[in-house]
């Protein structure tokens, strides 16, 4: 690069590189300012016409709702063990397009889990749940005419590293860089 | 927070928080070295079932493909403009769910652009070349039945500081914290 990245972009840049998905937590608690710091980075991701669709629903561990969405995931085992489940829906009033409504809540949810990752506690973004979209709805009290489901997010304290691989760069890039 | 974040935290939740959409870019150019950091902060997205479905092509100043996507756009202005546009494209053999893929990208997407942010450049996500993508693919010589077009990234040294407002926290919470 003309000079090196700054001491805070390597900061960045290796938040970026280094979160991995967690899925096994311990039985602390997530307090509600860190809730509040991951749902704030959400809040500023980008969407299309800067549309804003993305509505959240945090049940904490105890709350009965979070053996609701045990119930609707394969993954019941990580939802029970998790200090928070960060749900992540479209307001269908709020979409313009699917494709790029959906993308965006992709950028949400990476947001969220930067911010996780930021603060030393983990998470994993499950998308599983969302194929029982139609019953889990109405068993969380919630409109499947208003929303749209797109991912639950298990937060807690990390009881694991996380381990993941990449493809390489050079069989991303339709031609050389 | 039961601890304050530390510093390389509030590191990065700033650049969640102050990344900004940049449209109007410095005649300097983009050299490869930042190009790589920023690919590769997409390449570490996550996907489902991490899949990493998405391809990258990137289109320099002067390169005669620069017009072509800018022929495809009502932003020609910002694509014409940029010093470096990175294309962004799922590749159709990878996908396993359409919804779950899209939502991927976005989080590619957004990792670029947080790199982008970090490494003191701009960018913006440009959504509506999508729109055009049946003939945008054959005229940058790519295949439609291979590829999906997510989005064009357009980067720079920003000439703009970036303006822009989220709604409230409250009014996306389906129930208060």
């Amino acid at each position: 690069m003309n000079a090196s990245p700054s001491p805070e972009a390597q900061t960045v840049l290796a938040a970026l590189r280094e979160r991995r998905s967690i899925r096994r937590f311990t039985p602390e608690p997530v307090d509600d300012d860190a809730l509040a710091a991951i749902l704030d980075a959400g809040r500023w991701a980008p969407s299309g016409l800067n549309n804003q669709p993305w509505r959240f629903l945090v049940v904490r561990r105890g709350d009965p709702r979070q053996e609701v969405l045990a119930n609707h995931t394969k993954y019941a085992h990580i939802v029970r063990g998790a200090a928070a489940l960060i749900c992540v829906f479209l307001d269908r009033a709020a979409m313009y397009n699917p494709r790029k409504d959906h993308q965006g809540a992709g950028a949400c949810i990476q947001n969220m889990l930067l911010a996780v990752h930021a603060l030393g506690l983990g998470g994993v973004w499950l998308g599983e749940i969302i194929n029982r979209e139609a019953e889990l709805l109405p068993a969380l009290g919630l409109d499947p005419e208003a929303l749209e489901t797109m991912a639950v997010i298990a937060v807690g304290r990390p009881a694991q590293h996380g381990s993941s691989q990449r493809k390489s760069l050079e069989s991303l890039l339709l031609e050389p860089l």
